[in-house]
């Protein structure tokens, strides 16, 4: 199966009905390129700002949920899956940052809460504590679609690489991050992140980030730089920092040939390490 | 703990007394230097030519090993630990692909049977079975020494993340891989794999590889580009793919400093995921 993929680097404004309209423009713009498979960003239809975030909370169960109304729309109109991003979810008392997978007939097929939460203290650089705000998922996400099946991870997952082998053991032949690294761990660890999970599993990974707003009076700047990366850890498609959308060809039959050549999962060592799916049912 | 590590990226020769005599004369450079862990690469005393493995192979249990009784003089004399990079050895009727760790009193403290030999057939690069030579170890190795405890991997060990995940809870703080990537795997995924084992589990990681040998009449040139890389993933010593001796700071204080600022251990999720360490006592 081949198709284009698009990575829509969204600038976020501070309005939310704003970012819900300019979100579906992009997602226009990508169907009309020819992607059959639209990605956006972490907290695309607010700014990742954890004092203003549970104004703009979203209750999806409740049906309550304007983000997705339109998700749900734009996919089934342009008849195309997408992997939203990620938006602040209210769930009774429960803040969580969800990304929901939209098929073409505009359903939900699938719901992922944002397993590891960023709690990080770096003196000079960074205190942020996602745990204040959020609550955790509670289990992985790997989903059938008409493009294939995708495993789910936002941000910080992309830190664990046991989530990326559970997410191929479990048959995924693609894994896309909706995250936000800011301009430091950006720098360092972006790029090197989805290389690695793409190669040590031998699949493509996609990251989606919002677009870096130098004006934003916030204090998490966004590194950018979405990319797809193919499973030798080539670089397929990506951009700056800049708003822009990234278009990019999967062609699944790349990851068999990979996997025929080198076969890594059989040369794995299950006698001496095992990686277990405990959350499996 | 702080000290200096040397890699001495040597290029070897088809004649075995002259390597053990140049890495002997590498090893007093890199003393003399005040390095007091010195690593050698992948098969550094003899051709990596599946045809003549056997013919320099060594009984090290027999003791019956010229190049180990080299490396424990050496470490011995200068007071150092060595990570013997790797020589064929013959064990009963079996080849292993395997590294001596030496002390500073000419012991060995431990022995590293390569765990993942590497067969892969890329139509048009390369066809390459060790499993064809070589028989597989049958365990992780985690060593103590006077300069820490130190995981050990061989080349192709280094692409299976579990190993390094393992290594970690296992507590080691530094992870030293003698290696012998090739042009193509080299290119594409030396450096990545160094930089993310070190950056997954917050460690340092040292790689060592032999020079690459322009003249060799050889169906397998090597990358070189022995390396060094902290916590963050730097870089904090590395070269090109010549002959050279790359020395660089180890501070264990960083591990600490890191882990403490963002605690991914912590983060992990046991109830989503495990890895076993299936082989531990």
């Amino acid at each position: 199966m081949r198709f284009n993929i698009a990575l829509c680097q969204m600038l976020v404004s501070p309005i939310k009905e704003k970012n819900i309209s300019h979100a579906r423009s992009l997602i226009r713009g990508a169907a009309q390129k020819g992607a059959k498979l639209v990605v956006l960003p972490e907290m695309w239809c607010c700014p990742y700002s954890m004092k203003s975030l549970r104004d703009h909370a979203e209750d999806i169960d409740a049906q309550s949920a304007p983000s997705i109304s339109m998700l749900s729309e734009a996919a089934s109109h342009h008849k195309i899956t997408i992997i939203g991003g990620s938006i602040p979810e209210m769930s009774g008392d429960k803040l969580f940052n969800t990304c929901c997978v939209l098929g073409p007939d505009g359903e939900i097929i699938a719901k992922h809460r944002k397993l590891h939460l960023f709690d990080a203290e770096i003196p000079g650089d960074l205190n942020f504590r996602e745990s204040d705000t959020f609550a955790y998922g509670d289990g992985p996400t790997v989903v059938d679609t008409d493009v294939g099946r995708i495993g789910i991870g936002i941000c910080h997952d992309n830190r664990f690489p046991e989530l990326a082998i559970l997410y191929r053991s479990r048959g995924a032949h693609l894994i896309c991050y909706p995250g936000a690294f800011n301009m430091s761990t950006g720098e360092l660890l972006w790029e090197l992140m989805l290389k690695s999970r793409a190669v040590d599993n031998q699949l493509f990974v996609a990251a989606c980030s919002p677009a870096r707003d130098p004006d934003a009076n916030s204090d998490y700047m966004t590194w950018g730089h979405s990319s797809l990366v193919g499973p030798f850890g080539e670089i397929i498609a990506t951009t700056a920092h800049e708003e822009d959308v990234v278009i990019g060809e999967i062609d699944y039959s790349i990851v068999q040939t990979v996997r025929e050549n080198l076969p890594l999962e059989r040369q794995k060592r299950g006698d001496i390490y095992q990686v277990i799916d405990t959350n499996r049912e």
